[in-house]
């Protein structure tokens, strides 16, 4: 048996945060349908922030009730209690929670210092566990792996948080390369120290491409052991903080190597490139990235989860 | 001290080989200076094949001859024996011969079943003993990791062309992944078998990266401990069985990620990069690819070769 390999499309939140223009709301779910249809297992569909501050989040209720349904786990950001309880009352099935291990951007993201904003999932924690037990709560440790504000973000600050995060009761614990500074060696050392303060609570990478490295920081991870990764369809978004970069690695890319090297995803990879045409039919001036759409499948290929597909 | 690895730039000849324009002999000339005043340690400058199949080679005596003294290691490809004396007489210290490991692409490139061009490459290295002692003798098996004519290449018949070419007396071996099929965990497998077979000979992995997996495959190989890589300034390049993909690895983009970890190639980043404004001015019309020009170093960076720089 393959073993498996979990990928979580971010680019209906992650991607779309960053767009120029506004996807429509149908436009959106028809998208995250094609995207659960090629199979993959967690969508982040968007997040629970004040429109006022991110305009094209701000249907993520109505998109949230209209993919509850889906056969894949239906994930939101939520940046604080109030978030969260909009998420679970939409009806999201886990809930993301920023927390920059950086000062710098910690205020500038979630304008709280980042203490605090462990103290607010401390909070949501507490919350859910009573009224919304079915809810999986998830923090993201933003800036992991070096910030764009602070400069170097030092190894046992990392773990410190990671600390703080699992002692406040999450369920998971994903490390995030936020403005894609990371490099390989530096992947398998964080990943590494938080392990060994955490435990596999921490199982998930979410990373940037904004320096080539994106995939190379993939493979890091998966040969320490991560099996959770985050991506996004046509590598759409950008860093606010590097003018030209790409955004989060591009899924199908990623899913490609993962199948290519006998990982399963149970991602059907031709469904999931068919998909970029919704993407640009909902943003159709937004660029897409991605080698594998533009070279097409290698006729040595062959899926691990040829079975799954 | 950190850990030297070496860089061999490939762009004039493997990415040149494939532009819809010809780029001068001055211009040719003023951009490997500038690629060596960067601190590149190994240029391969062009090859000695038919003008009439490649008319962007056809000036590669004159660039060799122009760029002898420079301080770096000029290399130069060539197909035959009678390619390796043109190279020798014009100065070059290094002469690459393609070897696929795949019937089908040998004889589209070079004419001949791999077996004869292994002879070929045995002719060259007794010529090569007498007549030219210095010049060194590498050979490059083509298709190491997958052919677009042939299919899939068994690691069984890279381990044996590889022993063939360590028996024909080649003082280096270079797995190429040609048409940029290969994935990081067929690196490791093929890196590790051909190694059991000839030793440290082979020293060497050419990537290109059609499927954006190139510094995946290029950090896969640095763990199995190859310390020799050819890249092409802005991945200039492609290949003509895969419409679209980009060409080698981008050269500024794999040094960041070496410098990044700590390896030391004593390069100047940028200088490197700097170097791009004279390709664009050979080849306006090309395509450059790259995400260190795009988006700039990281504020967090710190070369590893920073004494050398």
């Amino acid at each position: 048996m393959a073993e498996r390999v979990i990928v979580c499309e971010v680019g209906p939140r992650d991607g779309l945060q960053m767009s120029r223009s506004r996807m429509a709301t149908a436009a959106k779910v028809r998208w995250i349908e094609a995207i659960a249809a090629a199979g993959v297992p967690e969508i982040e569909v968007g997040s629970f922030v004040p429109p006022r501050l991110i305009p094209q989040m701000a249907d993520t209720a109505e998109v949230v009730q209209a993919v509850r349904s889906l056969p894949c786990l239906v994930v939101a950001l939520a940046p604080n209690l109030h978030g969260a309880q909009a998420a679970a009352a939409a009806g999201a099935r886990r809930v993301s929670i920023p927390v920059s291990v950086s000062e710098g951007h910690s205020r500038a993201n979630t304008n709280r210092g980042t203490m605090d904003q462990v103290a607010e999932v401390r909070r949501i924690v507490e919350w859910a566990r009573t009224a919304s037990p079915g809810l999986q709560i998830e923090a993201a440790c933003s800036t992991a792996f070096g910030c764009s504000i602070d400069g170097v973000v030092p190894e046992g600050a990392v773990v410190r948080v990671a600390e703080a995060l699992a002692a406040a009761g999450v369920d998971s614990l994903a490390l995030a390369d936020t403005v894609g500074y990371a490099h390989p060696a530096q992947i398998r050392s964080v990943v590494r120290a938080v392990r060994a303060a955490v435990g596999a609570k921490m199982d998930g990478l979410h990373l940037h491409d904004t320096m080539g490295l994106g995939l190379a920081n993939a493979l890091a991870g998966l040969e320490e052991g991560v099996r959770n990764f985050d991506a996004s369809l046509a590598g759409l978004g950008g860093c606010p903080f590097a003018p030209g970069a790409s955004g989060n690695i591009v899924t199908e890319d990623l899913v490609f190597m993962l199948e290519s090297m006998g990982f399963q995803t149970g991602i059907n990879l031709d469904r999931l490139v068919s998909a970029r045409a919704l993407l640009h039919e909902g943003l159709p001036d937004e660029p897409m990235h991605g080698a594998l759409a533009r070279a097409g499948l290698p006729c040595t290929f062959v899926p691990a989860g040829r079975a799954a597909a």
